[in-house]
C-alpha cells in the first residue's frame, strides 16, 4: 500500500516553519507496515491544493491530509478533498451542536465561521477531535476504479498526533493485514557513524528481516532496529538477538540498551552506587552541570558545581594553587585534575570532573590549538585526566567535551 | 513566477530525517520575489521521481530539484528529470576528466560509478561542484508549450546552499524583472505572541508593502520586515520607518534591532559599561551560565558561576546564612537575594545574579507549586529580585528562567 502525506499550510512554504507532523505519522505507518512514497507540501489556495489531492490520489492508495480543517477563509481542506473527488460537501447538525456546547461551556460566543468545521465531505466517516474544535474525517472511496483511504486530519501537532494514532490508524489496521513489530533503539557514544558502521554492518547484514538504520548526532550514534514477523514472539526474538550481538561488538561505546540518555545513564549509575557528583566547568561554562540538571531527581546525587573561567576563581572555588597555573597553564592535564579533587573535596562529592580547554574561535595558539580540552575524573583514590582534541565551531567543542566528560564519569562506575 | 522545490532521497521518507535545504532555498527565492507553491519530497525510486517531477512540471514554473546527483545506483535524478522532459543523457568528457583529476589529487582511486556523476541532460548547463564531485545542472527549456527554468542541485546542504545561492540564483535574476530588498530583524522579550501582535497589528497594517512576520519561540519573538522596491533606498527607506515605530511601541521589550541574541546585548552592555558578571544558579542548574559563555569572548566580562544544588553549596559558595534558608526556604526572594550579593561578592563581580526555584515535575507544594522561580540582580548598591511563575515543563521552565534572569540584567544595565 502507497502513501502519501499533504501537509496544508502557505506558512509551510516560507523560510520559517517546516511540516513536523509527518515524520510522526510516517513512524506509525511504519509501524503497521506502510511506507510513505511521497509528501506534498501545499499552501492555502484552492487550486494548488485541488491539484496536490488530485495528484496524490492518481499515485497512492491511502492519502492523509494535514491542516486546513481549520474556521478562517484560508482552511480549504475539506472543499479541495471533495473537489479532487467530484463529491458534494454537507452540514452535519450533530457537529453544529457539539461545536455550540463546546463553545458555550467556555463562555465564549460562537461566530459564523466556526460552522465551516461542520461540513462533512459525502460518504465521510466524522473523527471526533479531543483536542480542538475541528473534527477529522474518514473516507474509503474509489477514485477512477481504485480503492482509496483519504484521511483528513488537524494541523496543530497536539490535535493532529493524538487523531492519527488514536482513530486512523487502528481503522487502517482493521484494512492490512496483520503484522507484529518489535523494535529496540541502542545508543552509543565517542564512537563515529562510519566507524560503528564498519563494525555492525557483517553483524547486521546477517538479519536482513531486521531493518537496521544508524543515526548519528548529538555527539553520539542510535542503532534503530526494527522487524516484524507474523508473531510477536518471533520478532521480538530477532530483535533481541541482533542487539545483543551489536550491544557485544560496541562494547564499553555502548551506554543505552533501551533508550535512555547518557545524562540519565550516568544518574542511574550514580543513585545505584550512592555516589554523589559535582563539577567544575571551564570551557563548557556550565554546560556539563546544565545537562545533568535538566534530568528530573538529578538533585539526588548531584550537588553542584563551578564555573570557573577566571583563574582567580579556579582556585577559590576549586583550591587550584595559582603556582600550579603558573607553571603549566590554566589549559593542562595538572589544573584539569587540581579543578576535580579541588571541587570534590570542596563539595564533599565522592565524585568530582573537572574541564578546562579552547572552545575557540579565538585563543588558540600552535601549541594549545582551539579544540584542546583536558577533562579529568577524581573518583575513590584515583584521579585521571584525558586530553581531546576535539574539531568544529564553540558549541559543538562545548557539545564532545560535556559529553565525554559524562562518558568518563559512567565508564569510571561501571 | 510558481516555483516546486523537489527535495530527492529515501531517508526524507523516514521518521527520522526531514528536508532543511528547502528553507535555505526558499529564503533566497524569496528575495528575488519568487514564491514557492510546493514542496514535494520522494524516496529514490526512479519511477516515483519521474512522476514528482512531471507533476512539477505540470503545474509550476520554476522546478529545483535537490539530491540525488551522486554516484550510486540510487542517484537517479539527470535520468528521471531526462525521462519527464523526453530528453537524452549524455556523458561530458569535460566532466569525467574533472572527476579523475579530484580524485588523483587526493590519491584516491576513482571507482567507475562514478563517471554517473559526468552525465549531463541534453540541454543543460553544467553548473560547477566547488564542495563535492556532483556538477548542477541548470536547463532553460519548454514542457508542452511553455518555457520552464529546471535546475539540479547536489543534496548535501554544504553542496547544496552554495551552489543554489552562487549559480542558480543569479541566472534566475538575470531572468526576473530586477528588484530590491531591505530586511531587518527586531526581538523581543517577556511579552507574548499575541500581546505583540495586539500591539503591533495597527502599526504594521498602515505599511501594507512591508511583510511582516511575527515569530514566537526560545522565549522571545522575532519580527521580520521585509520589503521589496525598484530602489534600495526606497525599501530600506519604509522597513527602517515601520522599525523604527514598532521600537517604539515595543520599548524595553525590544532587546535588539539588528538580529543579534540576548546573550550577545547582554555581553555588549556589559562590556561597553566595563561592569563584570558572576552568576549563582540553583534550578537553573547553570543553564544560565552555558548561555552567557556559548558566546566568543564572553570571557572578558564573565568571572564564572556556582551551581548551587544543595543548601550546603549555597552557604559555602555563595555565603547564604542557613538561618536564612531556615527561615524562608531555598526558595525565597530572601534566599535570591543573598544568593545573587554573595556570588558577587565571592567573585568580586560588579554584578551578581541568584537564581532558586522549582523547576518540576516534582518538587512543587501548594504554597510553592512547581514554576515558581525567584531571580536576584544586584548591582551598585541595590539588590533586587523578581518572583516568577512559569508554566510548562522543566525545560521551560528553565529556559524561562535563564530569560528573565538575561533581560533583568539587561534592563539594569540600560
Amino acid at each position: 500500500m502507497k502513501c502519501e502525506i499533504i501537509a496544508v499550510g502557505s506558512e509551510l512554504l516560507t523560510p520559517y516553519r517546516q511540516d513536523t507532523n509527518s515524520l510522526y505519522l510516517t513512524e506509525k505507518l511504519n509501524e503497521i507496515g506502510v511506507a510513505v512514497a511521497f509528501k506534498t507540501i501545499v499552501g492555502d489556495k484552492r487550486r494548488d491544493l485541488v491539484n496536490a489531492v488530485k495528484t496524490a490520489l492518481g499515485r497512492a492508495d491511502l492519502v492523509a491530509v494535514m491542516g486546513g480543517l481549520g474556521p478562517t477563509e484560508d482552511d480549504l481542506s475539506r472543499e479541495a478533498v471533495a473537489e479532487a473527488l467530484g463529491v458534494s460537501v454537507r452540514r452535519d447538525n450533530n457537529i453544529v451542536v457539539e461545536l455550540a456546547a463546546r463553545f458555550a461551556q467556555r463562555r465564549m460566543q460562537m461566530t459564523d465561521n466556526n460552522l465551516k468545521q461542520a461540513d462533512v465531505i459525502d460518504g465521510a466517516v466524522v473523527l471526533p477531535n479531543a483536542n480542538g474544535t475541528a473534527p477529522g474525517l474518514w473516507l474509503d472511496t474509489k477514485y477512477g476504479n481504485h480503492r482509496k483511504l483519504v484521511m483528513l486530519v488537524p494541523g496543530p501537532p497536539g490535535e493532529c498526533k493524538p487523531l492519527f494514532a488514536g482513530q486512523c490508524i487502528p481503522r487502517l489496521k482493521e484494512i492490512l493485514p496483520p503484522r507484529y513489530i518489535a523494535k529496540r533503539v541502542l545508543k552509543a557514544t565517542m564512537i563515529g557513524e562510519s566507524a560503528a558502521d564498519t563494525l555492525l554492518a557483517p553483524i547486521y547484514m546477517k538479519y536482513p528481516d531486521v531493518e537496521t538504520t544508524i543515526l548519528a548526532g548529538n555527539c553520539e550514534i542510535q542503532l534503530q532496529l526494527f522487524c516484524t514477523k507474523p508473531s510477536l514472539d518471533a520478532a521480538q526474538a530477532r530483535v533481541d538477538e541482533l542487539a545483543s550481538r551489536m550491544e557485544e561488538a560496541l562494547d564499553l561505546h555502548l551506554f543505552s540498551s533501551t533508550g535512555e540518555t547518557l545524562e540519565q545513564i550516568v544518574l542511574f549509575y550514580l543513585e545505584l552506587k550512592r555516589e554523589t557528583l559535582a563539577v567544575a566547568e571551564s570551557c563548557t561554562g556550565g554546560l556539563l552541570a546544565q545537562r545533568v540538571t535538566s534530568i528530573s531527581g538529578s538533585s539526588r546525587s548531584f550537588l553542584g558545581g563551578a564555573v570557573v573561567y577566571s583563574n582567580e576563581l579556579k582556585t577559590d572555588f576549586c583550591g587550584v594553587p595559582p603556582a600550579l597555573i603558573e607553571e603549566h597553564g590554566a589549559v593542562s592535564p595538572d589544573v584539569a585534575e587540581a579543578m576535580a579533587r579541588g571541587i570534590r573535596q570542596r563539595t564533599g562529592a565522592s565524585m568530582g570532573v573537572g574541564i578546562t580547554g579552547i572552545a575557540g574561535p579565538n585563543g588558540g595558539t600552535e601549541e594549545k590549538p582551539v579544540g584542546l580540552v583536558y577533562i579529568a575524573v577524581s573518583y575513590g583514590s584515583k584521579t585521571e585526566s584525558l586530553e581531546c582534541n576535539f574539531r568544529g565551531d564553540r558549541e559543538r567543542i562545548r557539545q564532545w567535551a560535556s559529553q565525554q566528560a559524562l562518558d568518563m564519569v559512567r565508564r569510571r562506575l561501571m
